[in-house]
């Protein structure tokens, strides 16, 4: 990668001849950006650019350079990236758009050009990207005359998107670096983490997300990377319509949302949802130091912002510290004695009562940066840009409260008032140790919160990845079940195959169950009436009846189930009403006839088994019952699952309250529920020819669970 | 309370004799604003201050001013108050701090200001006051310089703070007009919305909300004026972290966040959750007219955005328009004909194709607002500030997709890149028809959402209003119940009085809802075993068993009701289990038998009635079941509710599509629940005595429902 990010010499080919405003000028910009390399251009009319001859084609090139910048039309690309395979250039970026990110056409020239890069071992960045920006170097391959941070941030960014690196101050903010990895057509954001983990000169990496090619190696190295140096993505698509967004802007393959959340956590990368957010909490991750927990102290210049702040709390995983009689102490104001301290700490009063602005903040912040009970502080200070106001001089008061804060513990400030924008820009340019502001309290809040998250998931990540089994090694989407280490549990004999069909329902998809351990309610397929009611006899009432029926598989949506039979009459007269409905629905259809099951109790849930396109097979638990659509309370992992994984999967739920004994109801068997999602992590891994896989429900009892009904269904 | 916001005359006691930076000194403060009214000033012993001669006190005056403004020490307050009554001052503005903010000496000088006032007719607004801001009439009563608004424009703000008049460009915008009620003990958010309401200066009203002393009268009045003029409201303490520091800032009494949020809807007030927020709905409002629905057209010069804002699309209640073939045919560019549209409608590379910026912008714009499936538009667009991008000339764009935009639908423009924040200004400033820029996509998305949510709000509470009942003549809390106009229903008899005692179980609480037409599941009382049995044969198996004790209060939490008895032996068992178990936790309690009831079915409803400090009577319905707790699906109304609100209610529930008959199963009679709602809602008023009433659960089956089981409990 570092020949894309710090070439010696550079060919741009495709510069226009035109310069100036609104020419859009890659070589102007270069230029402007003050790169020190070598460059030529090629353009095969224009003779000179800006002074410089150019050359008519890669071909006449005097030498060979370190890399090549494509922005010439797409039905040209093919010829020109031979040419420079010709010439030794090892490393290219293409800029143009209109391949896998348009139509039929692009996706076909897009393949070619892969093709030629793999067979002479070409590296390509793009197509459909606004390439490099590298302030340390002094490089860009923009076409928009973005400014080099001075001294450049070390934070890096990698896109699949060149607009956050143009204008970085309205996106990820300042940045140090960025590769937007636009197509992905062959270098990809793992390959960019792989350069990002060792480089030096950076301390932090911002993501932005819509798809991922390479998923499962992306979980890999993104977890040992945040073992490193944080990372904190923004993932776009998480709605449907932003879904369908993303599939026509850079072709992605798009999974599930709450797959890919999976996976960031899981790889110790903190999420945020918004290019604010992102922001915020890229400052956070530079400035400050990991706070060692959620209890925040509040100092605010207006009561009505801390009473905002602590509803942000709430928002983002944060506490309020409770306030200590030394810190209460610390704030007191002998003229005012009354004054009701609290946390948030409502100081306005007590700073107009000492007549000293930076004096009493510094005390003030002091006193909680000093209490063992408080993990990071956010101030809500006024700046008003007056001659009447020169004692709101905020770097001086930044620099007090650093001063006043020997753990060096996080300080995150807000500030209001007509001076707010310039001072908080001056605050963070001075780069005050353990201080920053933020745009807006929310966002202050955000970033700590932000900050607090990213530490707990990297150690759990990097806990994680201490033990065996090592999950990096699960198979990729579609590919062998080869080199999977397997995780903890009963040994299983090598997979046997399933038995045949697309769908398998009842006591076929038992029997599968079966093998891995997982326990199923006992059930009879009954061909009629009185086999029926001899099984339910025979199982003991109250039982289940359902349809038997290949047509059937979402027997309860159609009303294929009847419940809670106590009698043979109850099953007599129940065998008759389903099969007149099935007969009336599907006239046509195969009746195998009933599936008699006893009747279980517990909580219901539903498990089972999905296949991610970019991140291959996932785990899935979540509550089952009629209210399961509208609550969607689910909870994803990549497979394999461990015990711990499939616990930590059923705290994650709404519903976890319930599972450990909500109002004076006994707590649910979660040991025994979370041993039925590492099988079903097991048995995803062993059967890649499983589509997917519903328990539904699962019940969860006191003391044990049981499947009362299964669905697998072939890919 | 025009005299408090243009007073022709004003006295300020308590200013002090310092001046200049560091002084916060109110004095210069208003005559920096350019107040050209006569100002006096009382310091006992300055003399002279800023070149003005001073009094010595209120009584020396030489005329009597409109205001006087008092920034005394918390001691003095009452007695400078009882001079400036003494002088015929009719209206006062008290500064100061310390009062029901504090402690309880200073609850008791709060009382006596407030009864010195109401007894002489002198009107306060304070304690704990920043006042007034008024740049039109250029008087504020602030002691920090904030700039004055030139033009001001017609926003209008009342909060509980002063803080969003401090450098209001922070927090909800610039004003032009802004009242802090601080501790509301005597002028309040009712009389300020009466004085805005016929205001010419005002066409939006802002509020910061923690408590409301006069809640329903604030509901009334705020109902009123959304007819006139839209309200945008940011109420803090929503969480309980918030909730507490409210209690302390203004010593507000807080009622749950719930209900508030409903009477905001019910007045047509849309409410926003943060200061960003608020400012962005407050522009939106200020400068769009109503969108006649949700569909947005996003034009963007980046993919990554217009996913973004796909995204926050959903979040906030929006759509995207469908792409009509008429707009893909104006969006495309002859040599780009592979090149792929939509909407979100990623424009950078035709505009580039097209080399003309502000050309093709106007012509996006242009053909999505003309078309009839657009309700409102979004952009995002560079802007760099660069001699090589004088092309982004974004005041010249945005005044071309004004002129484009014939209809005047909303356009909301995100810019960003170097020139952003500076042209964004210019944008805002040179007051473009229907263009406004955003500080951020997110936030543009939020104020198109709050434009569109006021809308309706607005057109909901009109149409309210328009019809019987009233709801305004509802009784305040604890008032009296005269003058209520009962909702329509089944007419009843005059309120009988509830049966004695603090809490009525069983049949005393069925008989009181038997009076209201609820219908209640059939059972007994049974004083033993034999009886129960007798109980259950008649009401006919399957039958429920329940503790009936005054001790046992909630039964199901403490294994007080066995379920689904299918014949006499389970009944017996059921018996003695239930006696062990109640003689073992209770040994000292009164078992008055079992109740006995007919096995319910159907989806299982939470109802009730709350009294609400600050609003009254509400009626509540949520989901039920033992997921009750952990999903907190609750939907509040004001009493008394319509069968119509009660529908609505029902609708605003996350369960709502279970209601109507999901995946297969047969809808549940809504209209039957919707009348018990009603009926709450008129027991609630007949019955002030009732602090609190329990349905739990409400059985909701496809014909009717039933209630299982109630509990009454008495102020």
């Amino acid at each position: 990668m570092h020949l894309f990010l710090e070439p010696r010499s550079v060919v741009l080919v495709g510069t226009s001849r035109r310069t100036g405003s609104g020419a859009y000028n890659n070589l102007e910009v270069l230029l402007r950006f003050g790169y020190t390399g070598e460059i030529f251009v090629v353009n095969p009319t224009a003779g000179e650019i800006l002074g410089r001859r150019t050359m008519t084609s890669v071909a006449d090139l005097p030498a060979t350079p370190d890399l090549a910048v494509l922005s010439v039309g797409r039905d040209r690309v093919p010829a020109v990236f031979e040419q420079c395979v010709a010439k030794g250039i090892r490393r290219v970026v293409v800029i143009s758009q209109g391949f896998a990110d348009a139509d039929d056409e692009g996706r076909r020239l897009q393949r070619e050009l892969v093709e030629t890069a793999r067979r002479t071992g070409t590296r390509v960045l793009g197509p459909n990207t606004m390439g490099i920006y590298n302030a340390f170097a002094g490089f860009t391959t923009a076409f928009l005359d973005t400014p080099r941070a001075d001294p450049p941030p070390p934070l890096a960014l990698v896109a699949q998107s060149g607009v956050l690196q143009v204008g970085p101050e309205s996106w990820c903010g300042t940045i140090g670096k960025a590769i937007d990895v636009g197509n992905t057509s062959d270098v990809d954001f793992v390959d960019a983490l792989e350069y990002l983990e060792h480089d030096p000169q950076t301390r932090v990496i911002a993501l932005y997300l819509e798809g991922m090619p390479r998923g499962r190696r992306f979980l890999e190295v993104a977890a040992r990377v945040t073992r490193r140096k944080p990372l904190v993505a923004l993932k776009s698509g998480r709605s449907s319509a932003g879904a369908r967004a993303v599939a026509s802007h850079t072709g992605s393959l798009v999974g599930e949302d709450a797959v890919f959340d999976a996976v960031l956590r899981r790889a110790g990368v903190v999420r945020v949802r918004t290019v604010s957010e992102l922001r915020a909490a890229g400052l956070a991750l530079l400035r400050f130091a990991a706070p060692a927990g959620p209890r925040l102290a509040v100092v605010t210049a207006t009561g009505a912002g801390g009473i905002l702040v602590a509803d942000a709390c709430e928002d983002h995983g944060l506490t309020l510290a409770p306030l200590s009689p030394a810190v209460r102490e610390a704030l007191a104001v002998d003229r005012m004695s009354w004054y009701p301290v609290s946390n948030p700490a409502d100081v306005w009063p007590l700073v107009m009562a000492t007549g000293d602005f930076t004096g009493y903040l510094a005390r003030a912040f002091g006193a909680f940066l000093g209490d063992d009970a408080v993990d990071a502080a956010l101030g809500i200070v006024v700046c008003m840009d007056s001659p009447l106001h020169r004692d709101h001089d905020l770097v001086a008061a930044a620099r007090a409260i650093s001063a006043a804060n020997p753990h060096g513990k996080p300080v995150a400030l807000w500030l209001y008032g007509s001076g707010a924008v310039s001072a908080a820009a001056a605050v963070n340019a001075a780069e005050i140790p353990n201080v920053a502001c933020f745009e807006t309290f929310d966002l202050g809040v955000t970033a700590l919160g932000a900050l607090r998250r990213s530490t707990l998931l990297r150690a759990e990540a990097a806990e994680a990845a201490a033990q065996p089994p090592d999950r990096a090694t699960a198979p990729t989407p579609g590919g062998p079940a080869a080199g999977v280490v397997r995780p903890s549990g009963p040994p299983v004999s090598p997979p046997e195959p399933l038995p045949p069909g697309e769908v398998l329902l009842g006591t076929a998809a038992e029997r599968v169950l079966a093998r891995y351990g997982i326990p199923v309610a006992a059930s009879r397929l009954a061909a009629g009436t009185d086999d029926a009611v001899a099984a339910a006899a025979e199982l003991g009432f109250p039982v289940v009846l359902k349809i038997a029926s290949p047509q059937w598989v979402h027997k309860s949506d159609r009303g294929g189930v009847a419940l809670d039979l106590r009698d043979e009459a109850a099953v007599r007269s129940a065998c008759a009403a389903l099969h007149a409905r099935f007969a009336a629905a599907t006239p046509q259809g195969t009746l195998d006839g009933f599936l008699v099951q006893r009747q279980g109790a517990g909580v219901e849930l539903l498990c089972g088994i999905k296949r991610d396109p970019q991140f291959g097979p996932v785990v899935v638990v979540g509550m089952g019952g009629i209210h399961a659509e509208v609550f969607r309370d689910v909870a994803y992992e990549l497979a394999p699952v461990t015990a711990a994984d499939a616990l930590r999967m059923l705290d994650r739920l709404r519903l976890a309250p319930i599972l450990h004994g909500a109002r004076g109801r006994p707590p649910v068997d979660r040991t025994a529920v979370a041993a039925v999602l590492e099988a079903l992590g097991r048995l995803a891994l062993d059967h890649p020819d499983v589509a997917e896989l519903d328990l539904n429900p699962l019940l969860a009892g006191p003391t044990g669970c049981l499947v009362a009904d299964a669905r697998i269904v072939r890919a």
